[in-house]
């Protein structure tokens, strides 16, 4: 069963609107390396888990995690999307003429059918598919799904940063990475616990973008999403919540997850978007 | 951000498992009228919220609720598939031709690429699609497509009560039932509020189906799943929380989440589909 | 059973193309709101009609006239994708950088696949879905189903009558939103014949577009599509065709279909998309 | 501009009600070599169609008649679902245990999602998709298209009349093939005056189906489904609706569209898929 | 640039042909985790492939073989629905009623769409998706996308082979099988050289498949597709082409290309499939 | 069974890269009109052909040169995502508005989800869909669906001429545009041999491009792709192989499958899109 909180896992804050870059964060919503399809797939193979119990409690956790990313992301859509100034969106993406062209305009169903809001689809507007979650009954075949995730889902966060300027995406991007990282790492620990090799050593995927870069004291954390005092989801002998990293770069530990971010604070609805004319008038009232 | 429990909102038991109703089943997770559309098109609404506050956090509550109907619905699938004997399947549809004709089989996916486990996809295993995720961006379009989909969602409900004489599945299913009896009622309610109409007198949808067989003791009730204490969810002056219900049947509530159904208990791995053997071999173990 | 007139059911003019808003225009022909669904939609509804005749006839006038929707739509998208000089289409969107930077440009498909033709896709090329008709056997479920279509599509429709400044476009759009209006109220009034609550009073769906910009003559009136002399659609005693409307702003009345728009008259095929000759050579010619 | 009559192209009874049956028609419906495809793709052909009238003109009257055959069809899925007994149902098939295996079972969201009612899906559920709606700009890729459309449609019709010994059934799917015979030499027939060869002899595929076998006093005749007296659809000079037809067995001809089956009457909501009570209750009633 | 030669990788046969377990097969042809996936995904990752020339040519040679997969199976697909006799169709899948249920029926579309040929679809009739083509360009991550690709395609070749008592269709799976685990083993062997862990003793998944169940004389050899005399794919130095097996079971070798089955030989066309008569009337003829 | 070769069957080429251009092609991999669609259709026709062997070889052949297509435009993506300078892109399109304002930008997901490498997807990134591979059992239904998607890939083919002034490009497509004539010429021919009409004086379609602007030399060649010395793909009587064109402007000829392109040299990563280090530091290595 689950629960929530009305604050994000972490800070989502835009400081220069564009609609591009909200066209191109659905990617990470929406497409086949995005947090919609981690969510369900670690959900879908705890739900379905035969076997010992400790790879549904993780599986458990980090499904519920990643339920928060989507939210993250979403907020940051809707974000960019705000009433930007002609000025301002002239210079987000900069002077680099390939991503200029890559990135054309946005996604006209940003406005169209969401007035502004986020998606369940990728960057090209192609909705969410549901054969993208992977659960095999197989935990080894599982875990390779899960790593193979982590790893596209880590490269296309690397490359949404690479594409933005904007400080406040940087900041939220730079913590999803580390999540990716944990995550990578925490897959990487099951396998090796099933004696699929020894990982230690491996750095997280890609290799190529530099550690110092990502929000590191949340690169090696697992983060218990459990709420049940009863029931606690890990307690000792769990490879992937203590002793050193497989990467040899820090020390796994748990937390118990809690919200860095605060209440999403969305503008109110533009006027060529219709909403309901309650919600226009009602736009500023906390309740 | 979101938290779980490892036990289920409410009851799953199923006591002649048949994959066939593990099929039928299906159309409740990731058909159109199924629980991932539900969730995430919640989810999605409150995430766009623009306006005042009151309807994201309801949008939160609710949606956070379906994730666990995901879950108790994935739970039943793995549990009808389990073992069953031959002379058990044969009797479970029972007599009525035109119900065996319509099922045929079960979902050979559910063996083949899911070991006995549940799919993100529909009776007939198409998967879900994300496009069936309704964010407008306008309060009033939203809340006619929340009343739609818990319209047709309960009437799927109640067809597949229809279509099983398990015990433990018509018991799941009449709390389901319920709880899309609340829905509609609030989703209406909104649009009360909002000045569409006055819906006092209007019985859940489909009105064919005898309220006495739903779990009324969930049917008026608001779940609120928020555990902030510093940020409650809903407080006065909401007209899905108290007074009469638009049905005139009862008086609308507001309850905690709190599990009723215990940690789902999946029987080990079959032979046939693979598992790993230390899945196998450690299947009894708790951890 | 089907028949055709060669005119259009309303106006279509292009006074200054832009095939940015032909891609835009897509939505409405092929996306989850727009004409092909419900077009579809009420077509099946009709046709898995059981219970009383009556709505059985409403839904084969209105989803008879929605085809003829999908045509001026389609008819737009051609005359928008014409031979525009680039002046013009430099000044089509104006000034509003949101709007430019959203839109980006056409959709390559449209020259690529369509040689400058409509396409059954949504404004990202993503195509058409059977899966977004909904016809669930259950009359009240279906009306919910067809208000929230009516009301996703009106306020697609409004939010392009604020992307566009040609007069054409703005025409067309006007009735098609007029269109709408009596569609939701429609739907609504059959609602509250069968008892779902006191529905007077309700504005269509946004209410935040002024109503004197829809064209008004066509906003309540039912169109009757059916031409059979022998078996006419209507008769006494529908709340759709008389009294007064839901909203309380005007009267119900019905009239038969009958265009005001003339036959299409689409340009010559473009040289650099190679139709065959004969098109070209022949392109002026009656027959 | 599109208009309708209440009664059938043509006759549809069905003696022997069988689900599977009513799948395997699903096929006919949304697949990709269904009704709904041919529909859009020849009404789309004519919306954007540049050159000589003379081709918008018939596509236009081809893409209306299709209209009516998805009608047909819909209300055979919904007559073959209708309460059958049990013996009757275990007779349909026959002998043939390669057709019986094949079948299988229904489509579980004919009940599940339909009430019993038909879907915009192919035979495994899979919904119709817009992808398939050919219309290039250029008229003999268009042409080939069409001929290619038909061929398939009309195999698949003559695969479903092998399928079925209901003597209602096999009736109606004789007019179909009929029509698909006409449709194949119409479009070859264009492909010929554009210079395509000379198609004289052609038999319409496939070649093996007797035309014995087909109502073949629909199979040479070009149906004008144009209601306007003030601008006719046809007139001299059409290679389609006069002469020798192209594989020299008959004359072509023209018919003014008129219905020769009539308004159909499906049966009441079955309990098990609860319907509105009103729905049930007035079942009876003309209005 | 690409080859053929008529005869098959390995030896298709089938005793006792069974529409079920053609349907089933389908999964290993357009399956998420089958044929055509692994086949496009390898040969775009070598398409796409930046940096040494080494893994472009692995990914060639494999991707090139992978199309031999896809033939074998279609091959089989095509004779499991070649014209079986009652009593041997009822006898197939044997007493197992979990097996038994779980199938149903075939999918009714190789018979409508096809005329008994194999589709490109997975065992539901849900069409291939080119979105499970996996190219990311970091080549850390796309080798773990083909470990879980094989690892998940060899799960569902194991569950294939539990499904029949064909001996014909069991000796094919287990080519099949023992390919995978060669697939597997030369991904494992590329992130091992690329620094991702110590990966000896790493047994091919699923680990509960016993490996004498396997032609293990093609379990550790690399297949060379590539015929050019001038430029040869591998030469020394390669992993996965000498050494001991990662497994340590083995010596990994290299073998040329070359057919062990010979040309496929099927059944004429069924009368009921509506072939064209030329092809009934000449189906004994060579050419 | 299946080989290759590292060289491509034709140069490509690419003086000025450029982003849009790599969108639009992704029509010619992955959309309905599409290389991958043909070459999947010809494949699965050959491996489910019953009747006379002659058919089954020539599809094979084709289907198998199909591939080196699907390889060359996979190629000519990559090219155009490889680092233009500002300037270059500026002027790649032109003057002319209409091209420029249709193609926006380019496909995000060649840098986000790519790497800057192809996908299998069409030019809006909507992925392939294996629906589109018909292959219905009868010859002459599936030559018609041969003969429509030459039809259509060959004016696809000529859009895209039309769109670049890259000398690369330019000459890439004229070698592609003869194949496509060829092609028809072929499938023509087959429905001649099986009585469809007498087909001599049909010029390809587009006929409105000039046939002087496609490679000549390759527009009447049939290309044998069979490698297998024993066993030889076709000999004498072959209306494709020997004899006069059907458009009566050349001679049919057989060659030999042979590369004319040479091996592929793709740039190194870039590095915003986070390759894998040992990527970027060996990626002038040979191996």
């Amino acid at each position: 069963m689950f629960y929530h909180d009305k604050k994000l896992q972490y800070t989502v804050k835009v400081d220069k609107p564009d609609p591009r870059f909200a066209r191109a964060l659905q990617q990470a919503i929406g497409g086949i390396e995005g947090e919609i399809r981690v969510c369900l797939q670690y959900l879908f193979q705890a739900w379905n888990s035969r076997g010992p119990v400790r790879y549904r409690d993780m599986l458990l956790n980090t499904g519920t995690e990643e339920i928060a990313h989507i939210e993250m992301l979403a907020t940051a859509v809707c974000l960019n999307l705000e009433g930007a100034s002609s000025s301002v969106i002239e210079t987000i993406v900069g002077n680099d003429p390939l991503m200029e062209k890559i990135m054309g305009g946005g996604d006209p169903r940003h406005f169209l059918s969401g007035g502004m809001g986020a998606l369940a689809s990728d960057a090209n507007g192609v909705p969410f598919n549901g054969s993208w979650v992977v659960s095999s009954g197989n935990i080894a075949a599982d875990m390779y799904a899960n790593v193979m995730a982590e790893a596209t889902g880590r490269t296309l966060a690397t490359r949404l940063y690479e594409m933005t300027d904007d400080a406040g995406m940087k900041d939220m991007l730079s913590f999803l990475i580390a999540r990716d990282t944990m995550h990578q790492q925490q897959w990487l620990a099951v396998l090796e616990e099933l004696g699929h090799g020894d990982i230690r050593g491996v750095h997280p995927i890609p290799n190529s973008f530099p550690q110092s870069q990502e929000h590191q004291e949340f690169s090696y954390a697992f983060v218990d999403t459990n709420i049940d005092p009863d029931s606690p989801s890990v307690g000792q002998n769990r490879r992937w919540t203590q002793g050193q990293s497989l990467d040899g770069r820090s020390e796994f530990r748990e937390i118990k997850a809690q919200p860095v971010g605060s209440e999403p604070q969305l503008g109110p609805p533009i006027p060529e978007g219709h909403a309901q004319t309650e919600q226009i008038e009602r736009a500023g009232q906390k309740y």
